[in-house]
């Protein structure tokens, strides 16, 4: 079917529903979206999952740029693994899959046999990159492919729907740094409190981040995205950006979180545009810099609840919106079925 | 306890938990409300319900106001009832308990022993206040009545969290109504399209209405709820009154929907001010008007999504996230039970 006709036909499946027409808002434009990606009037979310990529960031050790330690990194990742942070508990309460990927921290884990954790190590961390490129080309692509790879096994379960979330300590900075170089914007408009950040340390970040932009010339960036996650990028970062791409090749429908979450799709915009289509933005997140990054996507988010927590949170609270989308398209009376009157007095 | 002491003890639960400080942005506040509310660290959400009110409006025969015709309340009730409407849908998602109230619809239903439908019947629909008052102060107050009984049963089965809803032809116009003379505001701020009213059908509804609030002298309207129900009324919008004031009197948790919800608890906060400490907006509604009711009370909504359907849509969407501020603040680990770094570097 031509996706004018799918459209057409989702339109008239959509409107005929007992209800005003567009009294369903944004809910009737996800029922859509979903619609079209999957290329199917009564679409189906499979095995929602979230997964939560953590990686280390060398600039996290000199404690320029974070308030708390780089160890908080290891701790939350074993926090996840034992069920006690915010996102298993929203993945809890909405049955949805939750895997946990080690795509760099900087400690050795003992749990290779756990079943919602993910070995992806590409290695301890980056580098600090005031100094020099936090990682090699290398691994910025050895990132990519695992991103790609993680999302082709799900796809494999029978996964259509997926909300990617992180865990970095640091990671808001490279995010900072990747907007900046993309939206050509100032960097102080990039760059937010982070895990609440005081002014000092907000100002030292600033100042921080001013000297990596010019050491690393983000000012000359133009399109090259392998090179610039090489210089400040973060492990976890490009693997999200991985997965995003795969992700769409696998039609799913795409949950995007707050400000790194976005900053990965960024990156990855860059290398397929199209990616977009597949993407459902949860929430406007309190973090500076998240509602500037959704201006220049023009896109409009599903929640603004002033959460700044990562973790993939804001997308897991927006999964419960998208399946009300597409059970409203499955599930309601048209008209005739319910014998409503559709006629206008 | 006291109500300060038992902020300040909700304040270190929230603030130990494994996140940045204020990082659950809204959600905090909520998990705050909620455990005001239950008096308790450990608040619980125990058989959430729905309740749907539906009443029939002496104006709606009139076309003057409304693009349905009235029978369309009647049959919707009936899809309520088969489980067919929008409503329905959400609710069965969320395992939320819902009910359909007949507080007065013009149609005889043969419902008697339905487990959901609840005969509240004041009587066949209300007259038609263009020339004469909506109903009898009497019939104001049996409304009222029957909507604290109805909470009051529901609190014996167990029920503290509760959204009201509503279904009736011709309702956005009481609602407006009821704005304009709590309010006292320009009365055109006050109407919109309702059931995707076209631009005649709204300059009709916007004349007819400017007719009747003259009629009824609403201009010189002060604090007096049973005589403006009386004039311009609902028989739902009365019962939604009742069960507002005694779902805070049974300590509920009470999750306001849209425009019409809305102007019935106007009514009930000219009754019992305090009422609104138990109060959560579930969304700003697409319905003109609701943004400035909002703001008139001083609150922010959970959801902005462009909602115009009533039938408490919007409060059964916005449950969820009142679940979840709980979960996080009973399920999430501490810094100590995590042992998660709190210290600041």
């Amino acid at each position: 079917m031509m996706e004018r006709t799918l459209r057409e036909h989702l339109d008239r499946e959509i409107n005929n529903k007992t209800k005003p027409l567009g009294a369903l808002g944004v809910l009737e434009q996800i029922a859509m979206q979903v619609g079209v990606i999957q290329k199917n009037i009564h679409p189906k979310l499979r095995h929602p999952h979230l997964l939560v990529f953590a990686a280390d960031h060398g600039i996290a050790v000199t404690g320029l740029v974070n308030l708390y330690p780089q160890a908080v990194t290891a701790q939350m990742v074993l926090n996840f693994i034992r069920g006690g942070a915010a996102i298993n508990v929203f993945c809890r309460q909405h049955t949805i899959g939750l895997k946990i990927i080690d795509a760099g921290v900087n400690y050795d884990f003992a749990l290779a046999n756990h079943p919602d954790f993910i070995n992806a190590k590409i290695k301890k961390g980056t580098a600090n990159y005031l100094f020099g490129d936090a990682m090699a080309p290398q691994s910025a692509m050895a990132s990519i492919q695992k991103g790609e790879a993680i999302i082709k096994d799900l796809a494999k379960e029978g996964c259509n729907c997926v909300g990617l979330g992180e865990m970095g300590i640091g990671n808001t900075s490279s995010a900072s740094l990747i907007m900046c170089a993309i939206l050509k914007c100032q960097l102080e408009d990039c760059i937010g409190r982070g895990t609440s950040a005081d002014d000092q340390l907000l100002n030292t970040k600033i100042q921080t981040l001013e000297k990596v932009y010019k050491f690393h010339d983000l000012q000359d960036y133009y399109s090259n995205p392998i090179e610039l996650l090489s210089k400040i990028g973060g492990l976890e970062i490009a693997m999200m950006t991985g997965a995003y791409l795969q992700a769409a090749k696998q039609n799913m429908v795409i949950v995007v979180d707050g400000f790194i979450s976005t900053a990965a799709l960024l990156i990855a915009l860059e290398m397929e545009p199209e990616i977009i289509h597949n993407c459902v933005f949860a929430h406007r997140s309190g973090e500076k810099g998240h509602e500037r990054m959704l201006g220049h996507l023009n896109v409009k988010p599903l929640l603004n609840l002033g959460l700044r927590l990562g973790e993939g949170t804001g997308a897991a609270l927006a999964i419960p919106l998208i399946q009300s989308a597409v059970n409203f398209l499955n599930e309601m009376a048209s008209f005739e079925s319910a014998a409503v009157s559709n006629k206008i007095l």
